[in-house]
């Protein structure tokens, strides 16, 4: 396997170097074609590399970078104020050629804003879109797009997101011919928004793309489809709702088996199902959002991502390089705007 | 307690009479003051009664309706087709003063639109609004609104289900000063959408309402807030994404039990935590959305409830009846539009 290299943002996250530099050392331990690039404060990340006994090596090497991107700052803050960000830096590495890919646990919106800046969307593509998996009732998860990356989409953004997701979940998801839908209030062809209704209409229109039609919020889960496509504000709302009623159940489920002795006994003999199960509906095993229709490769990790969590985003990022994402991306944009034209 | 008169769309739902007429017989034994107004075909709902052993009395009518509104119909061609359907019927008893609330689990578009015709909305609102209870973290649910009535909503509507949702809370669900919310894509001020920032302007500047500020979608179930304002299209898939995702969880819970001999045992002593969570799940325990914003009381059943959530939907709209929620909205309203003005 040829070696790559990822660029990670290592002070981003609510961890920082703490979660970050273990992963990348258990990275590279698993991965001998792995070369990984860690961009942050000198003093807070060598302290990690001697807390576990690592040091610099071609494999690892350490960019020193002066400034932080707070969680809470404002994109377009971030983006004036901060170039000399581990964020920055990182993105600035993928952008020369340095690294192959970045990594970042970051405050999202300051990376998709600096990232369109930096690597700068591929042809035809008006806005990255932040896609992840989520898990369903069929052994196989399902790719939703727009997460939050852009609260308002007109019909052109929601099909150049289709493509991207079909994409994705072609390349890396390996589903041939994914099926895909539109999230919508209802699955009758009258239901809906303006934009929801003309993005019908286009993806109707489009024989490279599987387009099944509309889909509802409950579908999400079913498994009968490979790819949902929505805008940011509904995509970034579902998410978290999920996670939310998720946390919720299992909380109910834990109360209830601590109810009684009896109960407790059983709780205790079933308490690996419940880690297990808490694990599958823990957004961080479905870890490392992607940044879609850029240039080069951006993944984004959960902000509270653990050790596991973030070694998860490094890996799909690894995955997308050897895929070439978004190569493919632009390839089959280019033949699809052809047919369109 | 002085009687009241609910007429029942006894057509509507997935299984119309063999659901409704049941509930309603219950009701009635249960509820010494109700009376009811049964509306639709003659033949099918004495079928049902003389099932049941029950008769028309003063206290049970039933009102012919020759048609029935098609789960499927769009809304504007059933209120230009359907006006002699049970739906119709029931809401125009409503309007005549002949009964003190609607409640139907027929098509949802159609009651939205019929109602908006028939019973109309009160002054100073644009737009009827559908809301329902979620659980939470707490012992309280959560009203949320819009749940789908309106896919698209300016701030001044947005402004409108809050104050609406405010009282419903308040009066039926017996909070004093219920704490609101919008749901948003980030907490921070400086998130989301322009209809979403401007009507947590609007919600800032009125002292009548104790609003919070936005609220994400994992707020939704933690018991932060008492009411959370969206647009119907973002409401209506988070709710439905809710319910997709809790039977996602018990399936796997359920399958993880079959697994082996030991844990199916656990599974048959653990069997009625596992009913009672599915229970706490099901919208149908937290049956009865309301159609919040006109003259008079409707109440949407889910169309699939079963006999027990059709007569949740019942005593929902006894309680809007017996607390007069139309009277409370407009008052509300005019206090705070004098206070605006």
């Amino acid at each position: 396997m040829s070696s790559l290299t990822l660029a990670l943002d290592a002070m981003g996250g609510d961890h920082g170097p703490h979660v970050t530099v273990p992963a990348a050392l258990q990275a590279l331990s698993h991965y001998p074609h792995l070369n990984l690039i860690l961009v942050g404060d000198r003093i807070a990340i060598g302290e990690q590399l001697r807390r576990h006994n690592a040091t610099e090596s071609p494999r690892l090497q350490l960019l020193h970078a002066e400034q932080v991107v707070p969680m809470t700052e404002r994109p377009i803050q971030a983006l004036r104020t901060r170039r000399q960000s581990s964020m920055r830096l990182a993105l600035d590495l993928v952008r020369d050629g340095q690294a192959d890919a970045c990594v970042s646990a970051g405050n999202t919106g300051a990376l998709m804003a600096m990232a369109k800046v930096v690597i700068r969307t591929l042809p035809g593509i008006d806005r990255p879109a932040l896609v992840a998996t989520l898990p369903t009732l069929s052994d196989q998860p399902v790719y939703l797009l727009d997460l939050g990356a852009n609260v308002v989409c007109d019909s052109e953004t929601l099909f150049q997101f289709a493509v991207m997701g079909s994409v994705l979940a072609e390349c890396v998801g390996q589903r041939r011919m994914p099926r895909l839908a539109l999230l919508n209030v209802g699955s009758e062809e009258i239901k809906g928004n303006d934009q929801v209704q003309q993005a019908a209409q286009l993806l109707q229109a489009c024989p490279q793309l599987n387009y099944r039609g509309f889909i509802e919020g409950d579908g999400i889960f079913s498994g009968a489809v490979d790819v949902i496509v929505c805008d940011g504000f509904v995509g970034n709302v579902t998410l978290k709702a999920s996670e939310g009623i998720a946390h919720l159940l299992i909380q109910q489920l834990k109360q209830g088996i601590e109810g009684n002795l009896l109960a407790r006994l059983l709780g205790w003999l079933l308490k690996g199902r419940l880690r297990r199960l808490n694990q599958r509906m823990n957004p961080d095993q479905y870890n490392g959002a992607s940044l879609l229709g850029l240039r080069g490769i951006v993944v984004k990790s959960h902000g509270n991502a653990d050790q596991a969590a973030f070694l998860r985003a490094l890996e799909e990022a690894m995955v997308e390089v050897e895929r070439q994402v978004p190569g493919r991306i632009k390839d089959r944009l280019e033949s699809v705007l052809l047919d369109k034209s």
